[in-house]
């Protein structure tokens, strides 16, 4: 338990979704759709007298990190190093969550399973107040449904098999523990709608359409992002707000094809996973 | 639908097993524990009048395949492209029936989701008398822990949450269909014994002193494989036989330290994925 450990944790981009509220947070969470990308964060996690969090080098306080080194009951320096901003839609509080369990197994020897590991990085990132569902979705990789909420031990999977290109720019934050805080019977009646329409019809354009749909009728599409929705499709492209952040995602070269100069990633197929050993 | 599609499917080197049957193939199959590997299967469909099957290149009658394109009522050619020789238990025939139906749903445009895409390959994968959980470990990737058997309508799967270096060497087919047509009892109670011990303490070194007594508990350790494990263990290495195969897979560099000559590969963190679009 003197070794450090590394774990890689795709971003994730949330198209809808509900909020489903439980009284074990193992169990609360949301169904809902996304997808997961290339860009992601790397958490390497090392045994220290204090824990410390660090994200692109510098200390940061995540209520989620500290709830799951707390639950493994041990004590680490844990450095993100992330490809995505935070706070503008990409999961990048859960995969900080994840990668700190998946990582700080390896490091201290923890012997938790991978659905254990998950478990407890989702139940924080509930608690912390800053996510729902993208926890379960990272861990998966793909293009995830969440049919049903919670972590891996009642929720239910599935996915759309399909792989592209993704565009996306970044406009500025968004708060989700703020919104998902108000109430949220208008969002997710609209996020039940879209993963009905989905899981329906499991293509990207469904999806990308459904997506589009709950932005608006949730009431949490910004003019920002709507204008450039618009750009997109105007071009011929297709493109959808990320959840929650005030960042565009679009498939192909939707964004470049409207004349935006977008970061560039694609659909990233597996799920989080520890790296390769090096104790 | 005059696309061709391809998908990859990694290979699946299964330690230890039991054989639970039931009426319906999409609920009946195994638990037990494997390694996906990074050696796969590319497999290429394109619509034909008549269907066709090759692997490497030869015509061959592979009954899981011609079940998928039943299923989702198509006809094609699929050619699979192996890094694996088939009947020597990585999953070959598995690995032909999951990429045929991933890559014919993406080339006819069929709209299923992944989960049932991932059902029929197994329900296919069972009627045929190739694999009991092949397809279901290799749609998850990493190291799959089955632990209720069938389709993903109804298993149960978790996973031990590490990677490696695996090294392998292939002395001879063995029968599937021939091992699991006999009485599969005492392989059945061998496995739950694996398989309790894997859950309790899910690290690669349970994994594989498990899988290597359930070999010997079953009685499906073939003298040519005992001879090799035991060569590795005696590196200081750690092996075990795969099943099917005549086959010896051990991590890290344990058949290199014992002087054999193996393919390397690595565990493979993702489950099976269509390529990216090619239409």
């Amino acid at each position: 338990m003197t070794d450090q450990a590394r774990a890689f944790v795709p971003g994730h981009v949330t198209g809808f979704f509900t909020s489903d509220d439980a009284p074990d947070p193992t169990e609360a969470g949301s169904r809902g759709g996304g997808l997961a990308l290339s860009d992601g964060v790397t958490v390497t996690v090392r045994p220290a007298a204090e824990t410390a969090v660090f994200l692109d080098g510098t200390a940061v306080g995540m209520s989620a990190v500290d709830r799951v080194l707390d639950a493994l009951g041990v004590r680490g320096e844990v450095r993100g190093e992330a490809d995505l901003p935070v706070g503008t839609g990409f999961g990048v509080s859960g995969a900080m969550a994840l990668g700190t369990a998946l990582a700080a197994n390896a490091a201290f020897d923890c012997r938790l399973s991978t659905n254990e590991l998950v478990t407890v990085a989702h139940g924080a990132e509930v608690q912390a107040g800053t996510g729902l569902g993208d926890v379960v979705a990272q861990a998966r990789g793909g293009i995830p449904l969440r049919l049903e909420p919670g972590g891996p031990q009642v929720n239910v999977l599935d996915g759309i098999p399909a792989r592209t290109r993704v565009e996306y720019v970044v406009r500025g934050e968004l708060d989700t523990a703020d919104i998902l805080a108000g109430d949220t019977g208008a969002l997710t009646a609209a996020g039940e709608r879209a993963l009905s329409a989905v899981v329906a019809e499991p293509t990207l354009s469904t999806f990308m359409e459904a997506s589009r749909r709950f932005s608006r009728e949730a009431g949490l599409l910004t003019p920002r992002a709507r204008d450039i929705v618009e750009d997109v499709a105007g071009a011929g492209g297709t493109a959808t707000m990320a959840m929650l952040g005030d960042t565009v995602v679009a498939l192909g070269t939707g964004l470049s094809d409207a004349g935006y100069d977008p970061a560039v990633c694609r659909v990233h197929p597996g799920g989080a996973t520890v790296l390769a050993d090096e104790g």
